[in-house]
C-alpha cells in the first residue's frame, strides 16, 4: 500500500482525489491536512464520502508518508514545502502551478518533472517530484503533441476552450454565483491565460523550432465540469497522414481516444479519458479535445502519475464509469 | 411623473425594479441609494442597463421624493426609516419583511398595508406605506385565497414549493455556488419558513376560523428564477364549484390566470403573472401556482402597488413579454 | 465469468448497464441485442464507450447465456420472453415494470422476485427471475421500509419527488426538449403514478395492516440525473427511537446511509448509494431520500441483484466514484 | 393599426413574435396561420399567452393584411408565396433564409431587402419585402460592420459563436434532448455554416475589396437562449481609433451598445440589444458580440423592420425588460 498525505484537503481537487483514492486498491490515505477543518470528519466537507471514508482532517503532517499530493492554491506549494520537511524518499505530486515551468522546477537540488504521461512517461516513472499539468493545458497539449512531435506546427494555432465552473474552485465568487452563471457564457484572460507557458514549453520540447503564436480564448461555461476545446491550424500535410500520426502517437495510450467523428464534451465526464476528434476543413486541421477538468485535468491525472511513480499499472483505480448523462 | 428613490440599490430586487421602471411611462428615478457604490454608474452593477439608464448611485437621499422603495436586507427597513426622514407625503413600499405582520406594521402612528392587490386592493390605493409580500408567500396565498374567502379551508394544507437561486440574493454563498447548485436539489427551513406568518395572517383575514396546519417544504431549485408551488388539501365542496369560486375570485384580475390544464413554471417567467391550475385528485384539491419570484414575487408586485397608490392603471409598465424559453 | 446478454441495448438503462459492466470483474458481455442497431458498434450509440467496449449490436440472442437483462420499454418484457426461449438455467433481471406486482409475477411456473435487496435479499440470492424496482419506487421504499418493519405507518404518507430527465428515456419528447425543460419545473401523474403499486405492495409485505394513503406528486426536474424525494408522516414514536430503528434496519447495508444532517441530491449521483436524512418537525417525521435514478434506481441495482444471484460480494463493480459536482 | 398575418404560427420565432406583438401599440394580429393547429387557441401552443392573446389558429389566409411575417422552415417561404396571393400592397417579412442572398432575392419583379437596420435602414423604410437576417449572422455582422465600412478587414476573421437550443427550433432532436444537451457542449457545421453567405455579402457591401476568409465555428450551448460570439482579426489601425469608428458607426442606434469592458451573454437576453465589447490583444482586435437569438436574432429584429417599414419609431414595442438572471 502507498501511504498518502493530502495537503489542502478541503478544495475541489482534493475532494476528487479522495473520491478516487477511496476505491484505489493500492492507496492508503494516511492523513488529510487542512488547518481550517482540523478535527472534523473529511465527509463534513466532502459530504458524498459519508459512509465511504472515515478519515478526519488534521493540521499535522506525517513526514514519513510515501507520497504527498499538494492541493493548495496556485503559488502556495513552494512555501508549504519550504516550511514542512518530509522524509528523503517521500514523493510529491503538486497539483498547483508552482513548478510546471522548467525555470521554476528546481527544489532542493531536485527537479519537478512535468507530469503529462503522454509526453514524459519515462521520466515520470523515476521522478520523485511531479508538477501535475493544468486542466486547460492538458486538453490543449494532448490536441497538439502529435503535430509537434512531427514538426508540423508551422502556423498560428487558434484555440477556443470552455471550462466548467469547478475550474474556478470552491471559493464563491461573482462569476461562479449560480444566478449569474446559469444560462450564461463569457470569456476571461483572452490571449493571456497562465497555462500558455506550460503549453508552449511542451510543444518546444517536441518541436524545438516552434515559434508560432498560440491564440487562446478561455470561456466560462454553464456547466460544473468539463473542458471543451477546439483548435485549428493550417494543415502541413495531407489529412489522412495527419490522422495516422495521431493514431501512432497515442497507440497503446490508456486514456486518449482518437476519432474522426463528431464528439461532445459529456463523453468524457467523470473519466480520465481525453477524446480527440480530427476534421479536415479546407486548408485547416480542426481538432476538438474534451476532458473532465477535475479528472484528467487534475486529480485523475495526478493518480495516473502516482501509478507510474510506484510501478503500478497506469490505469489502476482509474477505470471509471463515464457520466453518460 | 412619480419621483422615485430606491434604497439598497445593488441587490437583485433593486435591479429588477430598475429594469421595470426604466420603461415605466410615469416613473422618474430620482435617486438610487447605495453606500457601497456611491458615485458609480448604476449600470456598473446592473450591467444590462448600460445604454438604457444613466443614473449614478448616491449615498444621499432626497427626502422629497414621491415614493421610496426599500430594497434592504430583511430586518433593515425599520432602522433605515428611523434614521432617515422623508417628507410627510412621501410614500414607502418596503420589499423586505419588517412590516408584513400586523403586530409589526405600525410606524410613527401609521400602518403598513400588506401589499397583495388580490387581497387588499382598496386599502393599497389609499395607503401611504406598503409592506410588499414575500415571494413564496405570494405564490402560496394566491393559490389559497379563494378557499379562505369561501370558508373552505378546514383541513391541513400541504405545500411544496421550489425557488430559483435569485431568491437567495446577490451575496454569494455555498448553496448558491454554481458547481454545487447546478443539477442539484435540496430543501431548507422545512415546516418553519418565515413566510408562514404572512400567509396565515392573510388566510385568517378572509376566514377568521382558520386554525389548520400549513405544512410547507421550501426547496432550492436548479434555476435562477421562478417559484413552482404545489398545494393540496381536502376538497370541502365539489370540484366544479371550487373552480367556479376561483374564477369568480380572480375575475377581472390583470395578472392571475386560472386553468384546469397542466402548467409549468416557465409560463410566467419575466412577467407579473401568476398561473394557477386546479385538479381534482380523489378527495383532494391539487393546486399548482407559479410566479416569477423577482417580478410578481417582488419588484413587479411593488410596481403594481405603486400604480394603485398613484391612481394609475394597475398594469402600467407591467405588460411584459413572457420569457418563453 | 458471468456470460451476459442485454436486450433493448440502445436505451438509457442499457447504456448505464454497459458502462458498469465494462469494468465489472466477473462480467462478460456476450451480446447486446437491438434490432434497430444490429451490426453497429455499441459505441456508435453509447459513444462514451468508444475505446472501452468493442461489442457490436446483434439481433440474435444467445439462449445459453447465464444472465439476461431486459431493458425494454414497460410492457414489452413479457412478450419478449414469450417469443424467445433461453436455457433452463438462464437467469433474468427485468428492468421494466411487467413483473413487479405479485399478481403479474408468474412466468412459466416460476415467480419473479421483487429485486429490492434491502427488502428481499435472501429471496434474491436464490431467485432465477428478478423484477428490478422502479426508480421513484426505490427512493420512496428505502425511505419507508424501517417504519413499515416496525408497524409505524399509521397515518397518511405525503411524498413529493423530482426526477431527472433521463427518467423519461432516450426517446425525444416535448417535455424533454431542452428549450422547454431547462430552467423549468412541472409535475405529472400526481397522485396516480404507476410506481405506487409496488411501493404499497412492499409496505404491506412488512406491515400487513398498512392501509394508509400514499399521496405522491412526481415532478420533472431541470437536471438529467437523480431523484430528490421528501416524505412526511405523523411520528408514531419519539424521534430518537425512530432514528435508531432506521440505523438498525440499514446496519451493514453497503449502499444506504442514514443521517440526521441536511442532504442534497448531488451527494449520490453516479453511485449506487441512497442517502436518507431524518428530521423531526413538530408531530411529523420528515424523510429525505436521494438516489441516482439510473444507478440505484435502475442499472446499478440490477447489477447489485446480479451479484447476489451469482454469489458475489454485493458491491462488486459498484464501488463508484461519486459525481461530486 | 397594422393588420398582421403570421404564417407558420407554431414555431419558436412565431411564438416570440406573438409575445412581442401582443403588447405592441400599433399591431393588430389579424390571423395566425398553422395548418396543423387550425381551430385551436394560439395559447394552446404558446401557453404563456393564456389570458393575454385570444387568437385562434387558422388555415385560411387573409390576403388583404398590411403585413405578413413568414415563420416557416428554411426553404419554404418561396413556395408559400408562390401558392398564396396577397394584395399588391401587403408587405412581407420573411424570417427564413430563402431570400437573404442577392442572387435569390427577387420575387415577382420585386426585390427582398436584407433587413439589418444597422446596414440597410433607408432601404428597409421603403421596402415591401424584407429578408430578416439569421441569428448568428446578426451577431457576427454587427461585430464587423464598422471595420468593413472603414476598409479595415484585410486579414482572416476568426469567429467562435455559441447558440442556445431554441436556435434549433421547436422540433425535438437528439442534440436538443435535455439529458444530452444539459451540461454539454459541441460544435456543428464548423467552417461551413449557412449564415456565412449573408455575412460575407454584407461585408462586401461595405468593403467591396473584402476577400478574406471568415473561419466560423458554431457551437451548441447549454442554455435555451442567446448567442455568445467572439471574433478576432489583425488590427489595421491603432485600437483607440478603431473604438472610435465603432462608436461613430453605431451612434444613435437604439439597440447596439459599444463598450471596452468585459461583457457576458445574459446582459442582452429578452431584449433587442446587441452588446459589443472591444479589446486590444497584441496585434489583434478581439470583438465580443452578444444577442438574444430569438429577439434581435429573429422576431425582435423583424418587428424593428416592421416599425421602419410603417414609419413608426424604430424601438416601438421593443423597450423590453432585460432578463437579468
Amino acid at each position: 500500500m502507498i501511504n498518502i498525505g493530502i495537503i489542502g484537503g478541503s478544495g475541489y481537487t482534493a475532494g476528487e482525489l479522495l473520491r478516487l483514492l477511496a476505491f484505489h486498491p493500492n492507496a492508503n490515505i494516511d492523513f488529510v491536512y487542512s488547518t481550517t477543518n482540523a478535527g472534523n470528519a473529511v465527509f463534513s466537507v466532502h459530504e458524498d464520502l459519508y459512509g465511504t471514508l472515515e478519515n478526519t482532517f488534521t493540521d499535522t503532517v506525517n513526514p514519513d508518508v510515501d507520497l504527498v499530493f499538494l492541493c493548495l492554491g496556485h503559488g502556495k506549494s513552494l512555501s508549504f514545502l519550504e516550511a514542512n520537511n518530509f522524509s528523503v524518499s517521500t514523493k510529491v505530486i503538486d497539483l498547483g502551478n508552482d513548478f510546471r515551468l522548467s525555470k521554476d522546477a528546481s527544489f532542493k537540488g531536485k527537479k519537478f518533472i512535468y507530469g503529462l504521461p503522454e509526453l514524459n512517461r519515462d521520466a515520470i516513472k523515476t521522478a520523485q517530484y511531479i508538477a501535475n499539468p493544468g486542466c486547460f493545458a492538458t486538453a490543449i497539449q494532448l490536441a497538439l503533441l502529435p503535430l509537434a512531435k512531427n514538426g508540423l506546427l508551422s502556423d498560428t494555432v487558434h484555440v477556443n476552450a470552455t471550462t466548467g465552473s469547478t475550474g474556478a474552485g470552491v471559493m464563491t465568487s461573482a462569476t461562479s454565483h449560480h444566478p449569474w452563471r446559469m444560462g450564461n457564457m463569457s470569456h476571461y484572460k483572452a490571449f493571456g491565460h497562465q497555462h500558455l507557458g506550460e503549453i508552449i514549453q511542451s510543444l518546444k520540447q517536441l518541436q524545438n523550432s516552434f515559434e508560432q503564436e498560440v491564440l487562446f480564448i478561455p470561456n466560462r461555461g454553464d456547466f460544473p465540469r468539463g473542458i471543451f476545446a477546439t483548435l485549428y491550424t493550417k494543415l502541413q500535410s495531407d489529412f489522412e497522414s495527419v490522422v495516422k500520426l495521431y493514431r501512432e502517437y497515442y497507440e497503446g495510450e490508456p486514456f486518449v481516444k482518437i476519432t474522426t467523428n463528431a464528439i461532445n464534451m459529456k463523453l468524457v465526464l467523470q473519466t480520465n479519458n481525453c477524446f480527440i476528434s480530427l476534421e479536415e476543413k479546407g486548408d485547416y486541421l480542426l481538432i476538438t479535445s474534451v476532458i473532465d477538468n477535475l479528472v484528467k485535468g487534475a486529480s485523475g491525472q495526478a493518480i495516473e502519475n502516482m501509478n507510474l511513480m510506484f510501478g503500478l499499472e497506469e490505469a489502476t483505480g482509474l477505470k471509471l464509469k463515464a457520466q453518460g448523462f
